[in-house]
C-alpha cells in the first residue's frame, strides 16, 4: 500500500515579505518523513481570505492530509479559522469547550478574557480540537485539514499532538554519500544505477566548499534491504581512492 | 498602478524530505520586497515532471513573474528545463551559445565536456539565458518564468542578473514596533487603527521570550508619508511606560 500523502500550507504575509524565514515546514517535513507520510507540496500564501480558501480546497482534494501553520491568534490579521470554515462551507462559532480552556488559562494568568481572546475559541462546526500546552488557544482538525499555530514552539507541540493519531506509512529511509567529484562526472553512472533500482529515489545535491566541487548523493526508499543493496553499489562506484 | 506580482517555485525532493532547509525563497522574498514586486505565493514541489508542469502553468497564469529554483544541473533528477519546455509546449534542444559557454568553462578547468555536462546546454526555444558567473551553466527566462539554480550562491548570482531587468513597482516600506504585551490586549486597538489606514497592512507577530509575552507590530505600505503617520499613531497607542 502506498504511503499517505500530505501538503503543508504556511499562512502569513511575514514570510512572503521576507521578514521571517519559515522554519515550520522544514521541521514538519522531517517529522512526516519519519512517520512514513509523503510530503508532496508546500505552499505559502498571504493573510488573504481568497488565497487561503483556494489553497485549502486545492490541497485537501489532492492529498490525504493538509497541515496549516499560522493565522490563528487574536488579532485582525488572524483569519485562518474563518477561511478554513469558508473552504468547507461550514459555520464558525465560539465553542464551549474551547472557550472553557481559554477562560481557565487567562483566569490562572490573572489576565482579562476579552473579546479578542474569545475570538480564539471560534472553531468550525464538527472540528476536533488540537491541544496547545503552551498558550492554551487550541488548533483544530477538520476532515483531513489540521490547523495549527505559526509560532514555532507552539506549532511543534501541536504537531506532536496530531501526528500519532494519523495512519502512518512506512518510514522513508535514506543513506547519503559525500563524493568529492563534480556532478558532471557522477551523472552518467548515477543515472544507470537509478535505472536499476526504480523502487528507490536517487538524488544528487552539489556543493562547492573550499574550492572543492562535490555532491551529496542520497538514496531513499522504504525497503531497508533494497536500500542497503543500492547503497553498497553506490559506494563501490564513488567511494575510495580518487573519490 | 499596482505593483507587479510574483510567485516562487522551489523544485526538489530534498526540501520535501526535510533533508534541506530552503533558504532561497526567504532571500528572494526580501529582494522582491525591495524591488517593489509583490510576492504572492511560494510553492515547493518534488522532482516530478507532472508536478513541475502543473505548478509552472498555474503560477505563470496567475502572476506577472515566476521564479524557479532547482533542478537545472547535469544529473538524472534535474528535469526543470524539460518540465518548463513541456509547460510552454516548446521544444528543448542544445543551444549553441549555451554550449559554447559551457565548453569554454570546462576547457579552462581542464575537465571533460561530457554528455551529462552538455545536457545543461539544453534550453527551451526562445528563452533568454541567465548568466551564471560561478559555475557557467546558465539559467534562462522564458516568457515570465525565470529558471534558476538551486545552489544558494548560484541562485543569488542569478537573481542579481535577472531582477534589474524587470519592471519594478514601488518598494514596500515597513516600520516595526516591539511591544511587550500579549496580543490579546493589543488586538482591538490595532484592528481599529488598521481600519483607519486601509491602504497599509498591519501585522502582529507574537513571541514569548524569557517569560515575556509580546508582539512585533509591523506596518507596511508604499507611501512613506502615510506609513509615518500610521506608525506615529501606533507608537502613541503602544509605546512608552507600561508597554
Amino acid at each position: 500500500m502506498p504511503n499517505p500523502t500530505a501538503a503543508i500550507l504556511i499562512i502569513g504575509d511575514e514570510i512572503l515579505s521576507g521578514r521571517t524565514q519559515d522554519t515550520n515546514s522544514h521541521f514538519l517535513a522531517g517529522e512526516l518523513t519519519k512517520a512514513g507520510i509523503d510530503l508532496r507540496e508546500i505552499r505559502v500564501v498571504p493573510d488573504s481570505m481568497a488565497a487561503i480558501v483556494a489553497a485549502v480546497n486545492a490541497l485537501r482534494a489532492a492529498h490525504d492530509h493538509v497541515f496549516t501553520s499560522g493565522g490563528i491568534g487574536p488579532t485582525h490579521d488572524d483569519i485562518t479559522a474563518d477561511a478554513v470554515a469558508a473552504a468547507f462551507g461550514l459555520p464558525l462559532a465560539v465553542r464551549e469547550d474551547a472557550r472553557a480552556i481559554l477562560a481557565r488559562h487567562y483566569a490562572q494568568a490573572g489576565l482579562e478574557f476579552n473579546a479578542a481572546r474569545q475570538r480564539m475559541a471560534r472553531i468550525p462546526e464538527g472540528a476536533r480540537l488540537i491541544d496547545n500546552p503552551i498558550s492554551a488557544a487550541p488548533g483544530f482538525s477538520l476532515g483531513n485539514v489540521h490547523v495549527m499555530a505559526g509560532v514555532p514552539n507552539i506549532f511543534r507541540a501541536m504537531v506532536a499532538a496530531v501526528l500519532p493519531g494519523l495512519a502512518a506509512g512506512r518510514p522513508v529511509l535514506a543513506r547519503s554519500l559525500r563524493v568529492e567529484r563534480g556532478e558532471g562526472v557522477i551523472a552518467e553512472p548515477l543515472a544507470a544505477l537509478a535505472a536499476e533500482f526504480p523502487d528507490l529515489s536517487f538524488g544528487s545535491y552539489p556543493f562547492v566548499r573550499d574550492g572543492i566541487h562535490g555532491s551529496n548523493l542520497v538514496v531513499r526508499g522504504t525497503d531497508a534491504a533494497r536500500l542497503e543493496a543500492a547503497f553498497a553499489r553506490l559506494e563501490a562506484l564513488f567511494a575510495g581512492p580518487g573519490a
